[in-house]
C-alpha cells in the first residue's frame, strides 16, 4: 500500500491526471481512483468515490480544469466547459465550498481565451485553490493544537479527544479539520488518543476516521455510537472536537446525526466541546440552527445495509429486516450554548455573534 | 409462522417439555426452541437463545424443574440436581432474578423427597414463578397505561414513544418491561407508535424490539442510536420509556449502553424519560450509580461483527477492520436527575430514596 501523505495528488508522471483514495472501499481496501476529464471527476463525487466538503471543492475544481482541457484539445467552447461546470455544482447543490471553487474557475476561463497559455495559468489556479483548501486545515490546527498542549502541559499524560464522524485527512486535501489538531499535535510528539464514534448510520468513524489514524500511527480506539457519554462520566475524554456542516450566526451547529448527543454529555461532565470549522461553514442568514437548518432525511438503505467483509469481499448485507419502517436523518444541530468554543482558521471563537463577527467581520449580514 | 403469543410456553401435546423462541435468529428467522432437560436450559442461557433477566430467571426454573424429572426417572439424587442448579446459576452469576427463581425451586425441593407427587406440586410451583412474572410485566403495564392514556388525553393523536434496547416481551414471558405500557395501551384501541433505536453494537433494538412489535401489529420506526436526539428537538417524542438492569437506592439506574445520552436529551427537551423496573432489579445497598456500579466491558466482536443476512442466509459479518481496536462497555447508568420516575409493579415513584423506599419499605437497607 501506497502512504497516505494527502487525499488528493498529482500524478507524478504527467500533468494530464490526479489521484484520489477510492473511499467506497475503505477500510477494507486501498483503491486509488484517477482523474483525468471532467466526467471522473462528477462521478466521483456523485459515487462518494470522495466526500467531505472541502475535499469535494478541490476535487470540483480540478474538474473544471480537465473540461478546459478537454475543450481545448477537442476545439469544444466555453459552452462546454459551462456544461460540465454546472454538472459538477448539481452533484451536490448545497455545498458550498464546490460551488465557490467552480466559480472561482469559471471567473478565470471567462476573462481569458481558451489557449495553451491560459491553460498553464488555469493550472496555477487549481493548484492554489488545492493550496489553500490545505493551508486553511493547518491553520485549524494550529490554533486547536494549542487547546491539546494546554490540556498536556496541565496533564501530563496522554490526551483523550472523542470524535463523531469522519472530519478528517480523508475530508480535506490533508490535515482534516477536527482531526487537524490531533495530528499537529501528534507531529509535535504530544501523545493523543482518539476516541471513535463508528457514526451509525454510514460508519464514517469505524470506516473512515479509524483508518486515516491507523495511517499516522496515531492511537485510536472505535467504540459504537452510545459509548461516549460512559466515558465521559468516567473521566476517559479530555476534549470533544467535531466538525461542522453549517453554522449559523447565533453560533448553532449542523453536524453529523449524534453530535448533538455528545455534546450534551460533554456539557453533562464539565468537558470541553470544540467545533473545528473553516469559514466557508458560515451560514449568516441563519439566527436559529435547530428552527431554521432543514434536516436532509437520506435513504433507508443506509439503516437497513452495512458495508461488510464477507469471505473476504466487500458486499452490501442486511442488518436488519428489510420490511422495517426506518426515518434516516443525516444530521442534528447542536445548540450553541452547549458548544464551548468554535477553531476557525484565525483563531478561537466563542458560539455566539458578537464573539463570530469580531473574528469575522466580513460575515456581518 | 405460529403466533408470538408468550416469550416460553408449555409443549401442548404434554407436559415433558416446554417452548422458547430462539432469538439468535430472529428477526431474520422464527426458530423454537424445545427444553426437555435441566442440559437444554443451560445451552439456552449460556448461548443466548433467550435473554432478558425475567425470561432468563423463568428458563431457570423450567430448568431445575427439569433436573428434578431427571433424578426421578433415572434415579439420581439431590445431589444431580444441585449440580444442575449451580450450572444454571454459574450461567448468569450476577443474574438476581435467575438466582432468586432457582433458589426458590431448590427450597421446596429440599424441603420435600424426590416422588411423583412432589414432582405434581414443583410443576404447580414454576408455573407459579412463571405466572407472577408475567403478572409482574402486566402490573407495571398497566401503571405506566396511565401515562399514555394522560398523554392520548391531552394530545389527541398518536402517542409517540421513544425505547432503548429491548425491553420487551421477548426480554420476559410475556408484555415485557419497557414495552408493556405499550402493549397494553394498543390493546386498549390508543394509537401509540414506537421510535426504535436499534442499539448498537449488539443490535436489540432492530433485531427485537421491532420484530415483536412488528408480530403484535404496533407501529414502529427503526432509528440509529444517534436519531432520538433531533426527533426530541423536533417534538416527535412524547416520552421515553426504557428498562433498567439495576437500581440504586438514590435512584440511579443502570440500563443498555447509551441510555444515558436520550435521557440527557430527553431532559434538554422537557420530554418525560420513565424507567420501568420490577422491584428485582432494586440494588439498595448502592448509593451512586456512576461511581459504584462496576460496568462490564464485553468482547471486542461484538462491535466488529454483525448478524447480517447475505444471499438469505444468516453470517456474523466483519463491519470493520478486524484489527481495529475498540472497547465494548455494556451499559451505563442514568443519574436520577434525569428520571423522571420510575413505573414499577406497585406504583409510579420519583428517583430518589424518599419516593422509592416509600412505595418499598422492605427494602430499607
Amino acid at each position: 500500500m501506497k502512504n497516505f501523505i494527502r487525499s488528493i495528488w498529482q500524478n507524478p508522471e504527467n500533468n494530464k491526471s490526479v489521484f484520489v483514495i477510492d473511499q467506497r472501499f475503505l477500510p477494507f481496501e486501498f483503491c486509488e481512483f484517477e482523474l483525468s476529464s471532467s466526467a471522473n471527476a462528477v462521478y466521483a463525487i456523485n459515487e462518494m468515490v470522495v466526500r467531505g466538503a472541502p475535499l469535494i471543492g478541490v476535487t470540483a475544481a480540478w474538474g473544471v480544469y480537465f473540461a478546459y482541457i478537454e475543450a481545448l484539445n477537442q476545439g469544444l467552447g466555453f459552452d462546454f466547459i459551462k456544461r460540465k461546470s454546472a454538472e459538477l455544482v448539481n452533484t451536490r447543490p448545497t455545498a458550498v465550498d464546490l460551488k465557490t471553487s467552480v466559480d472561482k474557475m469559471i471567473s478565470f476561463i471567462q476573462a481569458n481565451d481558451v489557449s495553451e497559455s491560459a491553460a498553464k495559468e488555469l493550472y496555477g489556479l487549481v493548484k492554489s485553490i488545492e493550496t489553500a483548501s490545505e493551508n486553511q486545515c493547518r491553520d485549524i490546527g494550529l490554533i486547536g493544537l494549542a487547546l491539546i498542549e494546554k490540556l498536556y502541559s496541565e496533564k501530563n499524560e496522554t490526551v483523550n479527544i472523542l470524535t463523531h464522524c469522519n472530519a478528517g485527512k480523508l475530508a480535506t486535501v490533508n490535515y482534516g479539520t477536527a482531526l487537524a489538531p490531533v495530528y499537529l499535535a501528534h507531529e509535535k510528539g504530544i501523545p493523543v488518543h482518539v476516541w471513535v464514534d463508528e457514526t451509525r448510520p454510514r460508519m464514517q468513524g469505524a470506516y473512515l476516521t479509524a483508518w486515516e489514524l491507523a495511517e499516522a500511527g496515531i492511537e485510536h480506539t472505535v467504540i459504537v455510537d452510545n459509548a461516549g457519554g460512559h466515558l465521559m462520566q468516567h473521566h476517559l475524554v479530555d476534549l470533544v472536537i467535531t466538525g461542522a456542516d453549517r453554522l449559523t450566526i447565533n453560533g448553532d451547529a449542523a453536524n453529523k446525526i449524534g453530535t448533538y448527543l455528545k455534546a450534551l454529555a460533554a456539557h453533562d461532565n464539565q468537558i470541553p466541546f470544540y467545533v473545528a470549522v473553516p469559514s466557508s461553514t458560515f451560514d449568516f442568514q441563519l439566527t436559529d440552527g435547530v428552527r431554521q437548518i432543514p434536516v436532509e432525511y437520506r435513504n433507508d438503505n443506509e439503516i437497513k445495509q452495512l458495508k461488510a467483509l464477507v469471505n473476504d469481499k466487500i458486499k452490501d448485507v442486511l442488518v436488519m429486516s428489510d420490511s422495517t419502517n426506518v426515518l434516516n436523518p443525516s444530521f442534528d444541530v447542536t445548540p450553541a450554548n452547549y458548544i464551548t468554543a468554535f477553531i476557525t482558521e484565525r483563531g478561537i471563537c466563542s458560539a455566539n455573534k458578537e464573539s463570530l463577527l469580531n473574528l469575522f467581520p466580513e460575515f456581518a449580514v
